[in-house]
């Protein structure tokens, strides 16, 4: 193959990874999802703690997230930019996270979220992920309300 | 060169980038700092809005972090973790930021930090940045006093 055919090949790869692993998102399919990640990934999440060390802790946090949000909710993507090498690649998108909470509460929330993979034995695993909202500097505030409108 | 060689060449390319990068910082070098990233680099920073799209945007970004923060500070960085390809490359680190703002009042704050780099015309560039600290579900507060002592 050229390189460009190469590039081309793996960069279908991460896309259909990015699918299958919204698929098993929206299905709340745990042992589908972790199957994206590899076991050393280290996750900065939205919520705290500061970092999650490998995919047995960041899986209890996508446990609680499944738990906290029962029903089946929205989840988009806008901005997606994607650069994908030999065996390193990265993405970085804006994601709309829209449904209700546990307790009866509505959320519609766009989230920053950047996505590292490396391949390992022949397949793109995921080994760093950070998501993030952005914090207001006078009143230390999470921003839940901003959209990809407002520059 | 073999593909080891190659590696460890571009691993030491990277560690440099990032020395001369935080050397730019603690100097306050704007013009110095702006070298190191593509002109259309996408940042997520701790503040909002939800990201910056190209090098004139995030500038005056870190134009005003330079103000907020007259004197010289601290910045150091802690669990390292650098994947490098042969064009493509990321970084991902706990940094600890210490100082007074220009209202005199002290900091000393872990942040989350992603950078990714691409190999443009022969010469690595930062394409993508994300900054950010959690923020606790229960209040929506910014949680500035995480250590990486807590797990």
């Amino acid at each position: 193959m050229t390189e460009a055919t190469e590039t081309a090949v793996a960069e279908g790869q991460i896309r259909e990874l990015l699918d299958r692993w919204q698929d098993a998102v929206n299905k709340k399919d745990i042992e589908g999802l972790m199957r994206f990640y590899a076991p050393d990934v280290v996750a900065f999440d939205v919520i705290p703690p500061l970092r999650f060390v490998g995919a047995a802790d960041y899986r209890k946090n996508w446990e609680w997230g499944f738990e906290m949000c029962p029903d089946q909710g929205t989840f988009r993507s806008q901005e997606v930019t994607l650069a994908v090498g030999d065996e390193i690649a990265f993405c970085h998108r804006l994601n709309n996270m829209t449904g209700t909470d546990k307790s009866g509460q509505a959320f519609d929330c766009w989230v920053r979220w950047t996505v590292c993979f490396k391949k390992i034995d022949g397949q793109w695993l995921i080994v760093h992920e950070h998501i993030s909202v952005p914090v207001d500097m006078e009143t230390n505030q999470g921003v839940m309300e901003l959209t990809p409108s407002d520059k």
